[in-house]
């Protein structure tokens, strides 16, 4: 099922280590086939993953070039966390993120705030301002506990896109996706519970776990399929796990797309072990290829998988309005839901209901999704340009973060407060692990329009990390 | 510390057993001075304490008179719980309460919701609909953690009318009271740790406790004086109780406002038993009288108690605004907040600052406040007059909810029932209670103005209770 993967990487680790340089041709697909065993149309699919990864670039009639232009860093390695679990860490350097105020002196690279500037996001202000001035004042009264109906509708209506045949009594409304994922966990979870994760996975998820009580143990992950299946197994006949907690679409942070049939075999897994799934997928949306990819949730067909979302990613987050099709935890969760904050406000549900209705989202999305690709690749060739030598860095298929990895005894710590006095501020990695690991990777984002800000903020990380890196070299 | 109340209670019972009729001239303050032993001062308070219930009424230069309108419904007995910490029950008779979809052809009593209809909150919905026409749509934005400065600043001004003196920094605001109480109650317990609670007490804190797998000890309560402080110490002596959560100031379901010694000596019987205070003060600014009660909060010289309020009672509760002041539990009760919902939607918060900042808040306080207690007035008249014979009701001293006990062997769920066809719904007693007591009682709401309808409605419960208790009997 990997089949073209396993190619894909294959062709990519020769090109990386310079077996194949920039221009130089690509063996033709005939001759993959061939050499390797497998489908024409396996080495084709594998091209294409390398296509997706700018490691290969095709010629009409003359197959496929590695590109010419500048090398692009390497992928990260699959990532090899604690093989036990843990209990989970972090909330300091978590707090210090979350806790900073938004500054004007201060580029926040580190945050994952969407851009919320462009003009396909108007018509929703319109409606919010709309909906103040009606006589009725349905902005000021309780909505019901699972969410205002119409919203539900038009979110039951946006998942056909992601495979999903929902209704809308099939949903709760939630204040963002981090309502939707402390109501799920604790729907499902209870404390001292194993929650399996991806690694790295993303904080607020994890202190989520932290803040209940459970444990979590990492999964090494693969930057461009996802979790690992096989080590996921092999924890699954080890331990006593209760719930997977994963972003297999766009995930946050690595940025890649598990391929459907790896969705698929996740959840036959799940069933095997009888195990919960929690499937975030608030940046599912942002996958720069339509149709958007399908969900767990969409191959799910006994009510095991939690599907949480929210319209911080792909509308604004300050409205924080998220949902959760919680499958046969529904009840369970709309307990967890009117404990956690009763009913979620009336007029953001409102207003986003009109504006879906209205079709206004699916505009927006091809206007961001663009944007947000554009913007990976100026990213990536800043890192590649800025950063010191050996860096890594992931290849989103989708979303506005990217993952970079610096030489494995760097602090990323110690670099974000070097970069503070310079008015740049990053997400450190060791918060995206219950141990504390990746300690020298970073997290930016990329959704801001490629100014000369960016590039001189992105910069002055590359070079204060090279600085750090020569004074480390010096003091030995 | 309690004489004069124990003196109100004691002329209140003599009334009420018809000792002093309507129209009747009541002992002299001296006499009862010397009758009792205690000092005029004590006597005037505790007639000032009738006064407040309706059961006297001064005539200048003669004395108190029993009040010559239709007696007022006798008062509801102090409570006697279950004397031990019990698991919660009644999620099912919540569930049923709040998932109701407000219907306009179903007049409902059983909600806590405020009136939103007075004109004094157009400027509220004025800011609502300027946020969203400001070209840097701030509303769009992620919030820090704590909450927008300008309402937490906004908030600590309002808390000086309570006696309490904090600062923007000790304040975290979230999505509605309930996310206050939520975080909270996480933030000092660990699931199994007892929490002592009022009983009757507000259904939704108890069904926090619930979901957070806690205990609840229901500690005797007194309908004009609130939690009994000797039931509380016996309890606090026997049980490793670890929080006491309760509602002094216009409490839910009673009404009635802790005197401010009772909530200093519940302070102090804290700190000698380092227990920390949950103190909802959600309905405190609806009390009729001028200035509002001190909290508890505002005697916190050990940042033992984590004061929760919002807006939802005297503003609107559509908007799910919140907040809490957690003393030394602030960096706990922060995480909490975080992986509950992340931040609080922003631009609610700017418009409420927005509308305090103007001027608007106490305006509109005054307006509401009188008539909630024209209304309660209102209120208990029609109890007397349409509901059976023996029937008993709170005196709320502020909020707009009554509280009314039945004849012991009534079930207000089957009532509900019966009404719900007559299109009108009320809260059940038994929500109320950890145990399911209070089968017998129910809660109503006065907040909407007092018109043709509501009388009807509130026509149709006594009356359906009437015919309920014939056939109970007639069944015998």
């Amino acid at each position: 099922m990997t089949l073209y993967v396993n190619l894909a990487e294959l062709i990519g680790a020769r090109i990386e280590q310079g077996l194949y340089r920039p221009g130089d041709r690509l063996p033709s697909v005939r001759a993959l086939s061939v050499e390797h065993g497998v489908s024409l149309s396996t080495v084709q699919q594998a091209y294409r993953v390398l296509e997706d990864h700018g490691l290969a670039a095709p010629r009409p009639k003359s197959g496929y070039f590695v590109p010419d232009h500048r090398p692009l860093p390497a992928l990260p390695d699959v990532s090899r966390p604690a093989q036990r679990p843990v209990d989970i860490g972090q909330w300091e350097q978590v707090f210090e993120l979350i806790r900073s105020v938004p500054r004007k002196d201060v580029v926040q690279l580190g945050r994952g705030m969407p851009d919320v500037d462009s003009p396909t996001l108007k018509p929703l202000l319109r409606s919010l301002a709309q909906l103040s001035r009606r006589q009725d004042m349905p902005g000021l009264y309780y909505d019901t506990i699972a969410g205002t109906e119409a919203l539900r509708e038009q979110v039951a209506r946006l998942m056909l896109d992601s495979g999903c045949s929902l209704s809308a009594a099939d949903l709760v409304i939630t204040t963002g996706c981090q309502e939707a994922l402390s109501t799920s966990v604790r729907a499902v979870c209870q404390p001292g519970d194993i929650v399996a994760v991806e690694s790295p996975s993303f904080h607020g998820a994890m202190q989520t776990l932290k803040g209940l009580g459970m444990k979590a143990l990492e999964i090494p992950t693969d930057p461009l399929t996802g979790i690992s299946l096989e080590a996921l197994e092999l924890a699954l006949e080890q331990w006593p796990i209760k719930l997977i907690q994963l972003t297999p679409s766009c995930n946050n942070p690595l940025g890649y797309i598990m391929p459907e049939a790896r969705k698929r075999a996740l959840l036959t897994l799940a069933q095997r072990y009888d195990v919960a799934i929690l499937e975030d997928d608030v940046y599912g949306d942002l996958a720069y290829t339509y149709p958007r990819p399908r969900t767990i949730k969409s191959f799910d067909d006994d009510g095991r998988v939690l599907l949480c979302s929210s319209f911080s990613k792909t509308l604004a987050p300050g409205l924080r309005i998220g949902w959760v099709a919680p499958g046969r935890y529904l009840e369970r969760v709309l307990h967890m839901k009117y404990i956690s904050t009763g009913c979620t406000a009336t007029q953001p549900q409102l207003a986003i209901a009109d504006f879906i209705e209205a079709g206004h989202y699916q505009p927006h999305l091809r206007r961001v999704r663009s944007q947000y690709q554009r913007a990976r690749d100026q990213m990536i060739d800043w890192v590649a340009r800025y950063f010191p030598e050996g860096t890594r860095a992931s290849r989103p298929q989708g979303g506005f973060v990217l993952w970079v990895e610096l030489p494995e005894s760097f602090d990323t710590l110690r670099l974000n407060r070097a970069l503070l006095e310079q008015g740049v501020q990053i997400a450190v990695g060791c918060i995206f692990s219950a141990s504390g690991k990746y300690r020298n990777c970073l997290r930016m984002n990329f959704a801001a329009r490629a100014t000369a800000d960016i590039e001189a903020a992105v910069r002055k990380v590359g070079e204060t990390a090279i600085r750090l890196l020569a004074e480390d070299e010096h003091g030995r």
